[in-house]
């Protein structure tokens, strides 16, 4: 990236003024830009006059009342070039091309993307082929659609060469607010290594959460990478491109070159990126690795009240390389002390019914069991709905007395559902807030677990 | 089982009359059912007079009125025994043991449990180490936590050796209602496959979910899930013991012998049982059999409006096993007639948003791509939440299209969302209506068709 296009970039993702230009997704985006807290000028641009309603609006670039520093283009394909060079002309900064049909079409959309890159300049260009751009930090959205997110002062940035993926993540029901969201789509300009790049610094990003087809620049992206790691901020990637129909797949959706999949997973175990295959799990391991931090190994203990998630836990551990060690004799002999006569004792340890809500005789076994050191604990709570609340207090009091222990222990801890649905939004609120991840689902809690092991 | 034993199971899933025996969970399981839809006899049985509130009680067993079709005992362990005897001399039909602390506990357990069993004779005995006995066909319900269930006239049934896990799946956002949820626990008297073997006839059981750590008796088993699908009733088992860790609890939590796991697996492909390995996968295979039906192979047709949900498609059903075969020449052709310019046609198809809500265009591609003939049909939508309802239409609109070209291909259907969240109740209902599977998450839909394609 040169300094120049840095620079623009600046003015992209801290914009004083955004133009949108184009039709009915142009209108819409203006308008719910508008509609929230973005305190900078909002321009319109149409050859037709009028199109934006209450938002002053021009019908050319020429006649915009300064150089923006942010354009939102939805204009018809073959009319992109020309009005980004336009748009250089007039000193803007930064573009987001929510425009389709470039590289992703082959021959014909190859040289048009020719085109467009050669306009550009050292203008900072989003895509083409992107939904948009989201900034929760000041409110400059460039989003054609609805998005319902709030205003936020930190959170993980999302860089994700799909739009339709960053837009269904952005509905999720576990507690991931994203700071920012930013569609990176054939990368013709800007790639996923520069967002990261730029963003690496920026103090209210608390995490990075990537989808990704292909990386253009692989030493800049490690570098960047590198920079996140040192500051304790996690890189969570999900990489198609695994199968070969995948890999196809790439090239048609963004033109990307899927790149051989062993060289990609080599690449993200050597500088610690924590690789996930599905949107779920993505998420998950988010939310692990901003709320708990990083487990530095693999070595896990578990808690539950139910025989069942005891035999579950192990067969999804298993699976996934995460290591049960089990309770030396020392341990043993303390355990017995608090354990009722029908326990048994384990790792994963079912503390059993009897001492469903105990919260000082938990608090107890918990640190007894966690003495030996762990690179993690996770507890297994099934949280009833709301209208079934007389039982709440008692999952409370475990989870306290969880909590308790984890943070003498000084390991990364999570508390997670059988069920991915049987855990609140208030009760993933309380443990975010005592640092403690609340996880969706024991197969998912399981396998984020492992992904963020890569420290 | 024996004829006389399968008598009284019969009054223990219809019973006249409910014994609750013991103490807070007794008196809790009782108002319960009490305050809902049964409609026959409820009596309270402790030592104390008065325990139970308005519900009649006796302080010994000579004292009921008449002999109960179903007990609910919670009384202290060494006490299980004599109470069960007392029972069968009164003649007593199913009894179902919450108290725990029998062969699960090794040595004095074992030889407790064996007093339960000379104890048991003919009767009907569930347990023990059980939470209990939901029936949402006629309120007769033998559950000492709250549930939170409605009545159903039909669904599937859940038998399953873990408490904690029956309770947990209960409370699903997924519209899956059961029928029956039965707690096998120790099998001591009656074992998962005496539950099956009664049920595979019942009308009202349009599947089986089981969570299983041991079977005791594998013809009896094999003929019970023959005779279920024979009827068209689907079995998904989720079975724990693939790691040495698993089988080993399973011992220790039920009393159970995991057995060989590949012996398992090889059972469960040759008998046609899907195998899931978590709670929600359970679900998701349920809903699958049970509302679209299994597909005949692993040949899919999927369709989305994003090439990322493509990539990540094609790496899940890669890891499953599932196949996408791309379209022939003569579906090629088909498909550019309706698709714009800018898609690429393939399996998966990204249909592209330019035709995002163009219900008939997109019931000419839907059709048009399932022509040549697949096993299953999957569209994945993101269904927005509610307070961003203003694109639902369009959503509404595509899957109306995929329904009917599902339809009319004859093939089971199923919508998916990424997002397991982003697939809100009354979509599920709707679909559900349509005889179409409502699934939730990109990984879980790919693992529930493959786990459903066993027949």
């Amino acid at each position: 990236m040169t300094p120049a296009r840095r620079a623009n970039l600046r003015r992209l993702l801290a914009p004083r003024h955004i133009v949108f230009a184009g039709g009915d997704s142009a209108v819409f985006a203006a308008g719910q830009c508008a509609a929230g807290d973005f305190k900078g000028e909002i321009w319109g641009l149409n050859p037709q006059p009028g199109r934006f309603g209450a938002i002053p609006s021009y019908t050319s670039v020429a006649e915009l009342p300064e150089a923006p520093d942010a354009v939102f283009l939805a204009v018809p394909r073959q009319r992109v070039p020309p009005v980004i060079k336009e748009l250089r002309e007039k000193g803007a900064g930064g573009i987001v091309c929510y425009s389709a049909g470039f590289g992703e079409l082959g021959d014909d959309g190859v040289h048009l993307e020719q085109e467009l890159i050669d306009a550009c300049g050292d203008m900072a260009l989003a895509g083409p082929n992107v939904f948009g751009l989201l900034n929760y930090i000041t409110g400059a959205h460039l989003w054609p659609f609805s998005h319902g997110g709030t205003p936020v002062e930190q959170g993980p940035a999302l860089i994700s060469q799909s739009g339709m993926l960053s837009g269904y993540l952005l509905t999720n029901r576990r507690s991931v607010r994203f700071s920012y969201v930013i569609g990176a789509g054939n990368q013709s300009v800007l790639g996923v290594e520069d967002y990261l790049d730029y963003l690496a610094d920026d103090p209210s990003v608390t995490g990075f959460g990537l989808y990704i087809e292909t990386l253009r620049d692989i030493p800049q992206f490690a570098a960047a990478v590198g920079r996140a790691l040192d500051r304790g901020v996690p890189v969570v990637a999900l990489k198609a491109g695994q199968s070969d129909l995948a890999a196809q797949t790439a090239l048609t959706h963004t033109g990307s070159l899927a790149g051989q999949d062993t060289f990609y997973q080599a690449l993200f175990d050597r500088i610690g990126v924590a690789r996930v295959s599905t949107p779920s799990l993505m998420l998950e391991t988010l939310q692990l690795l901003t709320t708990a931090g990083p487990p530095k190994g693999r070595r896990l203990a578990a808690f539950t009240c139910s025989g069942g998630d005891v035999a579950m836990l192990a067969d999804c551990a298993d699976r996934e390389g995460l290591i049960f060690d089990p309770p030396d004799e020392a341990t043993q002999r303390a355990l017995r002390q608090w354990l009722p006569e029908i326990a048994t004792v384990g790792n994963p340890l079912d503390y059993t019914t009897p001492l469903w809500g105990h919260e000082d005789t938990l608090e107890k076994v918990f640190a007894a069991a966690l003495a030996p050191g762990y690179d993690a604990a996770l507890l297994v709570q099934d949280y009833p709905p709301p209208e079934l609340g007389e039982d709440r207090p008692y999952y409370q009091a475990d989870a306290r007395a969880f909590m308790r222990a984890a943070a003498k222990a000084s390991i990364p801890a999570a508390i997670c559902s059988g069920l991915p649905e049987n855990l609140d939004i208030e009760t993933q609120q309380t443990l975010i807030g005592q640092g403690v991840a609340p996880l969706q689902g024991i197969g998912e809690a399981t396998a984020a677990i492992r992904a963020a092991a890569v420290f």
